[in-house]
């Protein structure tokens, strides 16, 4: 049986777990709790199946392990049948790719850094070093990939045109992550609040 | 004709240029020289192409422009006959967009934060904000990045495992940009140095 190593309602996690609902493979994988806020992720053992010490983690039956959610993403949605999140043209694939960068390093990781290095993150015990200005740097790269995607938004209904993608995921994971790190969406952002809603409502989020 | 933006000689436009080389379409493209060092790329017209500033880009024919090294290699390798850089079966995807993401996390994108924060990067025009403590973080990781990807090399021939891809080309370009950078690699790390001569002698590189 597949493996998954994560820790339930944190942002990579979720895309994870998304991905999943989508494909209707929830029920095929067995979830393995990481104790992250305890620094589990930090220790020999969890980092011997992913030495870059983050979760989510996909363990194969060979013993295999994946890491990074987009090859996490790649795998379960071409495991069977066709794929749905990742594109099935060579173009398709292009576009999904290029937006799900985009938002990862723009939106998600740019929260992420603010989070860990210009709040308390998650505790003194895990944030051994942080550097306040570029945090705060951070947070303005997050507005402005709001503010990006606000403006996309208003002429196609998803990240990558017009089929919910990884892209989306990654883009709503970024968004949880937000809210976590307290970073509001700017009261303007209409398409994106629009969007978001609708993602939200899908079957594999509102029923996870 | 197909269209791609670049620079000729820096490091992300060396991984689209190794991908085009390996696929044989080298012949198939038009490259358009942008000034990255005289600050075209955050001008408005190509902006309108990348909004996150940055080369290679490639432009289809019908106009639609592709930025991400990852996604251009995308389109690239699944353009016409099988796939050769990104893998074939859901396991090698999924390994393969593994690995470049974390020897691009790990090692290039490492060093460029190095590059365009602690030293004097593309010059006072380019460099319009920097933050010297977290570049020399950057040099550290890329440093961490160089003996993780030794280890591995010495059970393997290539970055993913026994077949040449996309996470070499990612790694390879990260070498080219720490050449760059004059972050050197430590002599006694010989089972990249091996690897690193490998895959030059490539017809891909050897011949560009």
């Amino acid at each position: 049986m597949l493996k998954i190593y994560d820790f339930k309602g944190f942002p990579n996690p979720a895309r994870v777990r998304i991905a999943l609902a989508e494909k209707g493979l929830t029920d095929k994988v067995k979830f393995v709790n990481v104790d992250v806020p305890g620094g589990e992720h930090r220790q020999a053992a969890f980092m011997a199946k992913n030495p870059s010490a983050a979760v989510p983690v996909l363990e194969l039956e060979d013993g295999t392990c994946i890491s990074e959610c987009t090859a996490i993403t790649e795998y379960l949605d071409n495991l069977s049948g066709e794929p749905v999140l990742t594109g099935k043209t060579a173009k398709d694939r292009a576009v999904i790719h290029m937006m799900q960068r985009r938002t990862e390093a723009g939106l998600l990781d740019a929260v992420a850094t603010y989070f860990h290095n210009a709040t308390p993150g998650l505790g003194s015990h895990i944030e051994i070093y942080q550097n306040r200005e570029w945090g705060e740097k951070g947070r303005d790269r997050a507005l402005a990939g709001m503010r990006y995607l606000d403006n996309l938004l208003a002429d196609q209904p998803y990240v990558a045109g017009k089929q919910f993608s990884m892209a989306d995921i990654t883009a709503f994971a970024g968004l949880i992550f937000a809210d976590f790190a307290k970073i509001d969406i700017p009261a303007d952002l209409s398409h994106l609040k629009a969007w978001r809603a609708r993602v939200a409502a899908r079957p594999s989020i509102s029923q996870a």
